[in-house]
């Protein structure tokens, strides 16, 4: 096991992992156990166990999920467009390589297919292997694992699909290409007449400009558009911003999620999350 | 100026303030400059400017409120009872020394009299000075500013508040006793018959004990008693609880909210902030 690594340290007897995604503002995990620690040809793959968030998937020194908090994000990104659509069978992940986006959508009957595309098989092994609060080690037989880039995927279907999500990593590194104008244009053209796109915008606080620009783009493209806010406790700043993109439906039916065994959506936060602090109104 | 304090260090030429609150999770934000440094008899007073907040309020190492976030919790904690109780004219602040509740809550018109007791005179000084973003230099003749011990002043009190506000610090050091049973109940002496209290009630990931334990105390005191949420980047885990006790009023008229130059609160804000994630209404 490699522990030399920047973001990483010792400190008293205490292994520590230091996110250093921001130059101004630092976040440092106190580590129990290094559980998996593998290079991939896209990054660095790492299981570690914290005393706070128990055990966290990290990339390249960023936590992604974690076993504490990771079914926030997860179910706030599946639910909210699965209480909208009002009968989506065919669903592309894009990204998700934790597995927790694909667990949320399968809980729903009436889904068949779910694809999901993504780029690093590692992170579903290491996930599904080691993250099983998360991963819900899945083994659904309606999810189709596709090992390949998100945007060529993407770009090769047409009127496919009912819903979209696009559960990315931030626009550094490999997602930087899941931001773009000609992507969100691939996703629209991949969804059926009614279909609907929801990606993370990223934080109103830390990334306003990338979340503006989502929210401009996905604008140009979809004559419904709905942004919605989640807390999600290990990314910067707590709150995060997701956008729905629709080409009909985006009313939410709040009694979808009903009996869905979530822990942080329900019927009041589907409804209420729509509701956006004033700044963050007036940035749109 | 002495920076010779255990949050505070050197690295690569630039100061870093590390919070030292919690064994698990340090936050570590870079700083550009000390603008203010005392020592009160209670505790180490700071003002920081720093590269991601501007200028914080840093109490014992602690960032207690920032220019860029301290809105989110002041116009928080003061619009959403505000918006409820339907004429307060007597309001009493305890703690809240950035000033920043203070000024919310006299842009009421209605209000005639704000009591704030705060222990920490310096403190009030410093704010006014140094950190006009949050208290706006507040200069308004409706408020009292009284240095003195909060529990002590509630307790010689009856019947004479619409609203007390409860601007505490975390439960260590001299606020730990603003979470106390018997405080409450002072409180609810303090109150007139159909007032109104709020306070602070701690995060549901890093203090779910003390924010269940404010509930239970307060809904054993108060007919009517509602947790509602928000996001303060600042502070851990972003997600942070208020509960209100009320011995009449329960509903908000968010239309009283309006125009009131607020940058987080609106009207859907202050009816949407009473969702509840499904985890805490659990815990509830």
């Amino acid at each position: 096991m490699d522990l030399n690594k920047p973001y990483l340290s010792r400190k008293n007897g205490d292994l520590w992992l230091t996110e250093d995604e921001y130059d101004n503002l630092k976040v440092s995990y106190r580590i129990k156990d290094v559980i998996y620690d593998q290079k991939s040809s896209c990054q660095d793959v790492m299981i570690l166990d914290s005393y706070n968030f128990r055990r966290m998937l990290v990339l390249d020194g960023v936590v992604q999920t974690t076993s504490v908090d990771g079914h926030i994000y997860n179910e706030m990104i599946s639910h909210v467009p699965m209480s909208i659509h009002p009968n989506p069978q065919k669903v592309l992940i894009i990204g998700g390589g934790d597995c927790g986006v694909a667990k949320e959508v399968a809980k729903y009957e009436g889904v068949e297919h779910i694809d999901m595309v993504e780029i690093d098989e590692l992170v579903v092994k290491a996930c599904i292997e080691h993250l099983p609060e998360v991963s819900g080690r899945l083994a659904d037989p309606r999810v189709h694992y596709i090992f390949d880039d998100g945007v060529k995927f993407a770009a090769s279907k047409k009127k496919e699909y009912d819903l979209i999500i696009v559960d990315s990593s931030d626009p550094i590194g490999p997602a930087k290409v899941l931001f773009e104008q000609s992507f969100y244009e691939s996703l629209h053209e991949a969804l059926k007449d009614d279909g609907m796109m929801v990606c993370q915008s990223q934080s109103p606080i830390f990334h306003a400009d990338v979340m503006k620009q989502s929210y401009k783009r996905i604008s140009g493209l979809f004559p419904e558009v709905k942004m919605y806010t989640a807390v999600v406790p290990t990314y910067p700043g707590g709150l995060w911003s997701f956008t729905i993109g629709s080409k009909q439906h985006i009313k939410p039916n709040a009694s979808k999620v009903r009996d869905k065994n979530t822990k942080y959506v329900n019927e009041q936060i589907v409804e209420s999350c729509f509701s956006l602090p004033q700044f963050i109104k007036e940035m749109l």
